[in-house]
């Protein structure tokens, strides 16, 4: 099971030999095991929301020193408008703020690896992947959750990393830093080469993570993110003529493909409220932005067909 | 879902309401975040195979200093031989070692607990529980796992703990001990409150859970206790007369209810090979014993008639 979800994984992001694949608990979980397997002392973090903002804190909370580039809620991030400190062990960029619905463009990720070539560069894609088409010669690790775009119930997190991390990691353990215990970097990885875990793990989801990917890979990734696109442009569309609905991320370079948000005058609830006799619904905005914004996830388990007939009921009801 | 699994399980277990119950990911984890969260210097440990050994560990990769009592594979603890150092902030036993299939009878870890009345008594009851029928006024937490006894899948640990344990988590906090990020016990508690996880939690275990409890509940915890016990008491008859298989653990009082270990003279493959024709199999031993031992789970899902299938089938092939 272990190897038949990993190698399928392999195949669909095309992930390089160089690269382990690791199963914990939660991107949550991997946010700690990150911080506490490969920051000594410094990491640093692009924080514009609630997910981003966690995982900066959690480097603080597990005694580091954390620096962080902020952006108000909804904005992005320019590289060429700020500096990472060079002391910085790792770097820690939120691709997708699930909040907010605010993307970090794959390229502007690229700039920032090339200004920053020493430190180590993790990327949280929690919401988005597959969508996103990684350089993986620019950045050292990424992960998700499957609970977003590949539609499972919760309680599985995916780890992506290289060698690059896995030595780091080995240098922080021969210093004796406290890198934990199971969940150690090398503990995982004498497991992983038998395609076993530290831990019992959620089997279950690794399971069925394995059967989604098989599908994903029968439909072809580039058909995915195709798609996306195209759903992503429709959910777009519609909100640049609604009445009701504005842009919640103004550039439009920074706009997710796959959590698209929008202001909305109507309170979210009523929406809903709206769209009951289509049998469809949105998502609520994010934590205070409950009622003021809705949230619609483009992720693949939805249709072409079902998100034109969204976007009908849409305008129909509300304008 | 959440209050449904805990509402039930507090009913099973007759939990009191000093008790609080969490979530994790393994019982595995549960360890890690015992010695993170209750201990700042030492903890004490009774080792006797692989999981206990294991918990004593972690302990000493956290940086804490831990003691041990220790025995030999397959033998149990006499509380009455060895004394727990008056500085121990956390007594840990293992209940149940599912590696040697020794128990410790709830006695005995009620002798601990008299003569040891300030540290913090934390009992893994990972392969055991509902069985045992704990007094929850002389120790401070539990824990299990959910393959184990109910039956499910892997991927979800449920820690029972009072409020002792969590005034010594806080107690660690205030002297800024590092006590892990989400999973700090103050984080799981203020999630809790509202019947909620500071992660996405294996969502689906905890629904099975509740159901798998519902199940249980509507049987009654006294029928499932008596039929463990008859049950028990079959195979190790058998055991005993047996001209192939003796039995793993010496003193009767240490032979575990839920997990039935021997020895065989025939390799424990083979054993299974002739129960194929009846499509029964047992468990084979742990590591190293894998094949001079079998090793036999007793758990709630097993009914008595297929328990007499099983002795009957061993002792018409291997006598």
């Amino acid at each position: 099971m272990y190897k038949h979800t990993t190698d399928g994984l392999r195949t669909l992001l095309n992930i390089p030999d160089n690269y382990q694949i690791f199963f914990l608990s939660s991107a949550t979980e991997i946010w700690e095991r990150i911080i506490q397997n490969c920051v000594e002392h410094t990491s640093f973090h692009c924080v514009n929301g609630s997910f981003s903002k966690r995982f900066y804190e959690f480097s603080g909370e597990l005694g580091k020193k954390a620096f962080k580039e902020e952006a108000a809620f909804g904005k992005g991030f320019y590289p060429e408008k700020f500096e990472i400190p060079a002391e910085t062990e790792a770097i820690c960029l939120t691709q997708n703020e699930t909040s907010s619905g605010v993307s970090m463009p794959v390229a502007d990720i690229n700039k920032i690896r090339e200004k920053n070539k020493e430190a180590l560069l993790f990327v949280d894609a929690v919401s988005s992947l597959p969508y996103p088409e990684f350089d993986f010669t620019k950045i050292d690790s990424t992960f998700f959750s499957v609970q977003k775009c590949f539609g499972l119930p919760a309680g599985l997190g995916v780890w992506i990393l290289n060698d690059r991390v896995i030595e780091k990691a080995k240098q922080l353990e021969a210093k004796k830093v406290l890198t934990g215990t199971y969940h150690t970097i090398s503990s995982i990885l004498s497991k992983a080469k038998d395609n076993q875990t530290p831990e019992t793990p959620n089997v279950w989801n690794i399971f069925l993570l394995g059967k989604v990917i098989e599908d994903m890979n029968k439909k072809g990734i580039a058909t995915i993110r195709k798609e996306t696109e195209v759903k992503a442009d429709m959910l777009y569309n519609y909100i640049k003529d609604s009445n009701n609905f504005s842009f919640g991320v103004e550039d439009p370079a920074h706009r997710s493909k796959t959590t698209i948000v929008a202001n909305t005058a109507i309170p979210a609830p009523e929406v809903n409220k709206k769209l009951e006799q289509f049998d469809l619904a949105v998502g609520s905005g994010y934590s205070s932005y409950k009622e003021k914004q809705i949230r619609i996830a483009n992720f693949p388990a939805y249709s072409v067909e079902k998100t034109e007939e969204l976007v009908n009921a849409l305008k129909k009801t509300i304008g």
